[in-house]
């Protein structure tokens, strides 16, 4: 981010007709996005968003309230427009990609999905490592190609989403790996577990980290212990922050990510803002991880990129604040006395 | 509220596709929004907005930052488009109406402003009563009259927000009156006062309610502790609730007149939103109240409705996912395993 259009938002911040400080962290918010998008203007009109979408081996240890066959109707429902992130996309006028990155059944054609089916799934990783090496590599890139195409698109914001039935298991065992933490500090009920469910779950991270050992390298982990669409959204973050793009993150699926990214390259800590705290109770922790406090705090987690998209607005009503406001000495209002 | 539409509503939360209650808070606000509508599909889009501006007496007690012409000064910029809420009501295209119910220096006409001038600011309340009968009537008529043009318009939510110097002083003291707490729990920085102004606003509000005495009859307290602007939101709240319009609550200032209109009729209550979380810290003494849990939490103290104005999106994007999201059995989703 541009230090001098850091500085010339904070200065604007402070001739607008307000008491300073008092719109709170929406200030903050216009400041921060006009120093990432370097300009006077900040904006968040242009807004891409991708959802990513993968199968997890570890199913099969019987971590889910949902069936497996869900990941890839629901890849069916994105492309549809029945699904949650695709009524906000269309609400919020946002492109919105849809990416396979691999189910355990071949979806076949789908208008508006890019089916890349780069493995049928990740293997279970309670057992082994998650992907290949090729695998791990072909997602990060398919990752960078979305934050490619959305810097072709003149993007202001970009959003990443995910799906993936037993996807808190993995990102559960990826934060525990990387963040050298318990297994019950990370696990929650993800969809709808009961509390046995949970307990057997933390059982299943504790075998993966078991077999994984003590290799804290960010892609040794994620390719071990990660999933296809968690990778791919950990390269769409890398790519984003590389190209100046500001970046949304969602719940804790993509915060997760965003770790990963965070400690394989720390300087893309600067392009992330956090859209809003999960329900999902591991979050809290992946958030201190990176000092982030997030916008919003409804109860929600369905991930899809949803909580990031509604917290689009905050971000939209930051910019026109900033933009628009008439400053003191144009509107003829007195400022405080002192 | 309609239970009617509310059961049907809450029904079809769990036919949607998404795990059961992942959608958070936004799900409880769809449905009380389709309570409130008595409708199938809840709607936002339609905001009436009005800001109340008044000037207050205590003034004179020297417990505000900035000078008391600028309540005057900001009814102009409200009027040019220039100030906060101004911004956002063009973002939001909603209407805003801006009432001046009585400034210290009459106004003159500004295009834009329906210049009630009631009084020449209230009386301070310090030393006698705020205002007359006549004008708090005057007052709330005023806000019961907005209302009605709400409801003429087929406005599907109202904002109302507050301007006035002095402000925070006259709504600490109806709430300590109101809720027989004590100053220091209310009283707050305002627009910037250090800690010596807020111990001395303390010593005006104690002043206050000495002066005011035993009567807790809601409308006695606003007639002798209130605001020309307070009152009048509250009476267009209380006629919103009788014209069965739902209220988007904005932060201090119109939560205290929340608080009055519920404290007259209770029944107002089930017609309340509540947006944000003031930095005011005696609003949360006040949402208590009302067991009132606010949507936002963004340290914002502007006043103008500008909380709420911000947090319109949330209830736009929650009746956008009730009413457009596909059913399980539409998308051919499988449901959860149990």
């Amino acid at each position: 981010p541009d230090a001098a259009y850091r500085q010339q938002a904070l200065d604007r911040q402070q001739l607008l007709t307000k008491p300073p400080g008092s719109l709170g962290r929406l200030e903050q918010l216009a400041v921060d996005l006009a120093a990432q998008q370097a300009t006077h203007r900040p904006r968040a009109d242009q807004v891409h968003m991708a959802v990513f979408a993968g199968d997890h081996g570890v199913c099969d240890e019987g971590i889910s309230a949902f069936p497996r066959a869900v990941t890839g109707q629901m890849i069916a429902n994105f492309a549809e427009g029945g699904a949650a992130i695709s009524v906000l996309s269309r609400h919020l006028e946002a492109t919105l990609e849809v990416l396979n990155l691999g189910t355990v059944e071949p979806l076949g054609h789908l208008p508006g999905v890019n089916n890349l089916q780069i493995a049928p799934g990740t293997a279970n990783l309670a057992q082994q490592p998650a992907m290949t090496h090729d695998q791990v590599t072909a997602a990060l890139c398919a990752g960078d190609a979305v934050a490619e195409r959305a810097a072709s698109a003149g993007a202001q914001l970009f959003i990443g989403g995910d799906m993936g039935i037993g996807n808190t298991t993995t990102a559960a065992v990826l934060a525990c790996a990387l963040l050298n933490d318990d297994p019950e500090a990370l696990a929650g009920p993800g969809t709808g577990l009961d509390a046995a469910g949970v307990s057997h779950k933390v059982e299943v991270i504790r075998r993966a980290l078991q077999r994984h050992g003590d290799n804290r390298d960010p892609l040794a982990v994620l390719t071990s212990l990660g999933g296809l669409e968690i990778a791919a959204l950990t390269g769409a973050l890398l790519g984003c922050a590389a190209r100046r793009i500001p970046v949304l993150v969602d719940g804790f699926i993509v915060s997760v990510a965003a770790l990963v990214a965070v400690r394989q390259r720390p300087g893309a800590r600067a392009w992330l803002h956090f859209a809003h705290r999960s329900a999902e109770p591991g979050h809290d922790r992946v958030l201190a991880a990176m000092e982030a406090r997030p916008l919003l705090d409804l109860g929600m987690r369905l991930g899809e990129g949803s909580g990031a998209a509604v917290a689009v607005n905050l971000l939209r009503a930051a910019c026109s604040l900033h933009n628009s406001m008439a400053t003191f000495r144009d509107a003829g209002v007195s400022n405080r006395e002192d």
